[in-house]
């Protein structure tokens, strides 16, 4: 059994209390917060500390903590033999302190407590600086999920970036459609389905394959229109997507 | 029983071709085609014309074509007595030629040959010019769909711009992370399930409360060096957008 401990109290943290509970060759045998309880989301039979000084023994200590704050709170960890790995998909495995044995398994989803999530296909991607301590990981981020992933620090980063494109932007998208809606006293909600379904398509297709609307067939008619029925940044995301997306759709020479 | 033909080869079509024989209040009698016949995608059995003047007698005469060629094709149904709808987003009502019983039925979604979709989810938004043909399309649609809203051709062409944020610019971002993953040589299938689960969060959370990410945080040295990363068109849209981002959720004066 290899056995962790868990650091944190966010999203990320209540997922993977969840999944490390029910993965068959981990033990989750303590968690970490600041206040030093399981708050509403975790078990409260798992013993729960706010002392670094009491962590546990364990092969795993597992940070999932805000970005900015990895490097100082590694560096209040020296004491621990264990392997300490963050979660994060755009913090470098340096980033925690020299003095530890340091990994790194970012789990590619988002999280939303209370949204159950099939944790079994969530990508994980992994790293750490010895054989050793990959093997570890490999074993650990396996038993947790059927997509394990080897990726260095750089690499790492360069998913992230993609990562903030597929994610972050996309949903930016939908909040500039909820913003119009709002604007033009149309109902969200009609949009809800559609929205839905283009993120199922790509489980099955390409993005460029899966691509539709004015732009796709260089429609100008369509797209001067909707220029001049937006204002100020919506009409310079339409204009500089719709220039993107029928460039992408140009017979090449 | 509401008779209707459909005329349209594509996806919108097929799925129409679909929906329509499911529903009960709903007969599918003919279907017309260019080319004259059902092609692999309908039922054999459903009777196929190519010749506009053999189209049978029906309550709805439905048109799943391209947007451009709504006008004119209409100009050749003029011998027709039925309500005839066109099925798109941005063309207005009266594109249809005036001499027609004119309607329009929009459904407000994407469609995928061969991928199966719950007609029943999928919202409608119908339009009439009387209000006796306007009743006609409220119980047709509602045979179709849990959904129907009722939107005049300005309101609809406002929902259709907001559509193509919601849909096909999303996809865009998802197209650009996935030729961010082949230039820096990464599986793009790393990034499919956190694709579906962004659409997922927006069944039942607002776009801006699911908002994450860098921008989201103001985490100027991230966005710094992403930008560092990327060239030319991506680099132009992650500045646009996350300046955008971060501007949504700077504290209001």
């Amino acid at each position: 059994m290899i056995k962790v401990v868990l650091l944190g109290s966010g999203n990320v943290a209540y997922h993977l209390a969840l999944a490390l509970k029910s993965a068959e060759q981990v033990e989750l045998i303590q968690r970490y917060s600041r206040n030093g309880n399981n708050d509403a989301f975790f078990d409260a039979t798992l013993p729960c500390s706010n002392d670094l000084q009491d962590l546990k023994k364990a092969d795993i200590y597992l940070l999932a903590i805000k970005d900015d704050n990895i490097g100082s709170f590694s560096k209040e960890l020296q004491h621990l033999k264990g392997l300490v790995v963050h979660t994060s998909g755009s913090v470098p495995m340096k980033t925690l302190h020299s003095g530890l044995r340091r990994g790194v398994v970012y789990p590619v989803q988002t999280f939303t407590i209370n949204q159950a999530i099939e944790f079994k296909k969530v990508p994980l991607v992994i790293e750490a600086e010895t054989k050793d301590d990959l093997q570890l990981l490999q074993t650990f981020a396996g038993s947790l999920s059927e997509q394990v992933f080897e990726l260095n620090s750089n690499e790492r980063e360069k998913l992230h970036v993609s990562a903030v494109f597929a994610n972050n932007f996309s949903n930016y998208m939908f909040a500039c459609a909820d913003a119009l809606c709002k604007e033009f006293n149309l109902p969200f909600d009609v949009l809800r389905p559609i929205i839905l379904e283009t993120g199922k398509k790509i489980q099955t297709m390409d993005p460029l394959e899966a691509q539709t609307g004015p732009a796709r067939r260089n429609d100008q008619v369509i797209i001067e229109k909707h220029i001049g029925m937006l204002q100020g940044e919506k009409k310079e995301i339409y204009t500089l997507l719709s220039n993107a997306i029928t460039k992408a759709f140009q017979p090449k020479d």
